[in-house]
């Protein structure tokens, strides 16, 4: 098996752009990519391409959207594939590319991420969201996605004593992270007060537990790690990536205070990096509601189950905390574009364990270890990465 | 890079069921696989699956598909993902497994494919055909599918003296192999003078040039090649695979008589492989219009370009001849279930290699090498496989 690096990314900033298209978007991150590869990189040494997008089929009817998006860069004949698992989209193009790289197949592998939710029609942007739980189950029932998330909640605060000031710390959190990120959607801080007394959604959330919708791209190069150092002295390795699925109708599982997939992803990652999770510095979680971080804590090996709220009231998360979590904003105030967001995580990753944040407020210093984590619907999949800085 | 192995298949009879939905489908050719492994095989040994499906996400409004089906025949947990390049998803299905287990990361891998085009209006089914070309030039021009390829169709004519009799060669062939498979959406043959005088489509095709939509799954199971004589005798390995891009506008392209992405696909697989074309003994190709089974015999290198027609007119390429193509009876009349199709391809081989095609009249005596080909809308992608007998 092969090793894996990161020796470029690039990512659009997250919000709504009503004069750029799917191609547009994809364009910028890609050429962005090309531009941080320290000692330059020759894009007809790319060999394949995997591109995560949901809407594609749906709202945007496009079949084949990886070799189209391939094509407008200027690359029309290399391997490309769009792949699917809803928000996790971006995270398992990037989980097929480093298996294409270890596979040996390849040197040269794209992993990107698309999505535009902004300029289309409200019903399409439900739709989406509402596909990618159980339809026969929970959509065709009237259960929304924020539903799904907002029972999680309501269990959590029965089992283990969760108050609805804990979920609104994360959303307060995030939102302070965004400020100093330029890639951020959401870029304005929120007090606690605001976030609990916002428009109601689903009991317990308001508008300000739940990730907004947002255009964007993401694109993360990955060679084989035997070659990296020729085009960086810098690179990230990929030291461990783990994927897993779960039912996805919520009533089929055993726990819905815990997702299994997120669980059973993150063993198989920490265990072929050979690391725990006490030796990640910082992580990138999948915060679509702001109970959806809380239960990454413990799922991830962070805190034990139903002791999220306690890394909270200590600050262990936050940037300048032990152990920062979602220091880009997250998907709450960085933004959801869904195809994007899991390869939008490697590109965050990639800058700060480079010591890349631009921003020095927003630096994370020393780190040696990251992780990633991104989810699929209400846990239907889940796929997590640990990165290892190179020396 | 590990050696990959097919020790499964099954497929669903291809055709119209309108009592079986997605689910039911892929059921139906998943317990059909497991049964096939001839020591017999443990579905918990099953570490992941890709699942090549175009209209989940669109007509069917599913997202993670892929989870969906594993949970429901038991594999919830597992981690699986949907991958789409229209009709060429099943080929990238089966492409990605090669390289998960090429990869070294997984022994036991799930190819798949399930469609389901027959109980919708034929509004959405046109819809999801139209999606495979280009949207923004192609399709909302008005081009339709069968339109592109009657395209390349007239000029291949003009260019190489093709005539309206060697495409309906085609289908009289086709039908004809279909006959006694059991598995094929139209098992009834056809006559010369009935395919010339079909109901037009675009002309040159009359509606006996264009294959039929299809509900139908295909699943297929490979492992780790070390391990393959545990499960079988007969193992049939996956000695090359390769895919490739080309532009999704026709107008983009060098040439409409040769599509660049199999020429492209096909130099990779056959490389892989070490063997070149005249090693080949039968093939399965992507026949969805009858012009593309002929551009396919220069494009995989079994004739020269333009002279595809006179392997028609000599027999070479029907059952009986040196070198069968399509004696599953091709998209043409075993059907085309859009993600099924490239996994199918397998199925018949896998069955043909061993000497298990069941009717003494269709099998393929002493057969070493096949190759499938699986195309994605107009050649906007390619995917080859090259197939080798255990010994």
């Amino acid at each position: 098996m092969e090793g894996v690096a990161i020796i470029g990314a690039g990512q659009t900033r997250y919000g709504d752009f009503p004069e750029k298209g799917l191609k547009e978007l994809f364009a910028e991150a890609y050429f962005e990519m090309l531009a941080s590869v320290d000692r330059g990189f020759d894009p007809q040494l790319i060999q394949a391409a995997y591109i995560g997008c949901l809407s594609a089929g749906s709202g945007f009817q496009l079949g084949q959207l990886a070799p189209l998006l391939m094509g407008h860069v200027g690359l029309p004949h290399v391997y490309a594939v769009r792949v699917e698992n809803a928000c996790a989209s971006g995270g398992y193009a990037l989980y097929n590319a480093a298996c294409a790289i270890a596979s040996g197949k390849f040197n040269f592998v794209l992993a990107a991420g698309v999505e535009k939710m902004r300029d289309v029609s409200s019903t399409k942007g439900r739709y989406w969201l509402g596909i990618s739980g159980d339809t026969e189950y929970e959509r065709l029932a009237g259960l929304t996605f924020a539903g799904i998330y907002a029972l999680m909640a309501t269990r959590y605060m029965h089992e283990y004593g969760l108050k609805r000031e804990h979920l609104a710390m994360v959303a307060v959190k995030n939102h302070r992270h965004a400020v100093a990120n330029p890639k951020a959607q959401f870029r304005q801080e929120i007090t606690l007060e605001r976030a609990l007394s916002g428009p109601p959604v689903a009991y317990p959330f308001t508008v300000w537990d739940c990730s907004p919708t947002s255009d964007g791209a993401a694109v993360v190069l990955l060679c084989n790690a035997k070659l990296a150092k020729s085009f960086t002295d810098r690179p990230v390795y990929l030291a461990g990536f783990g994927a897993a699925s779960d039912y996805l109708a919520v009533h089929d599982r055993h726990t819905i205070t815990s997702l299994h997939a997120t669980r059973k992803a993150a063993a198989e990652a920490y265990k072929q990096a050979g690391i725990g999770p006490g030796d990640i510095d910082f992580a990138e979680v999948h915060d679509c509601f702001t109970i959806a971080e809380i239960m990454a804590y413990s799922d991830l090996g962070f805190c034990e189950e139903g002791q999220a709220h306690r890394l909270l009231e200590e600050g262990v998360t936050q940037l300048g905390g032990r152990r920062p979590v979602n220091v880009s904003g997250g998907l709450k105030a960085k933004g959801h574009p869904i195809g994007a967001t899991g390869c939008g995580m490697a590109y965050e990753i990639f800058r700060q364990l480079r010591g890349e944040a631009r921003e020095p407020s927003r630096q994370i210093p020393n780190a040696r270890f990251a992780l990633s984590h991104n989810v699929g619907g209400s846990g239907g999949t889940a796929a997590v990465f640990i990165y290892r800085r190179g020396d």
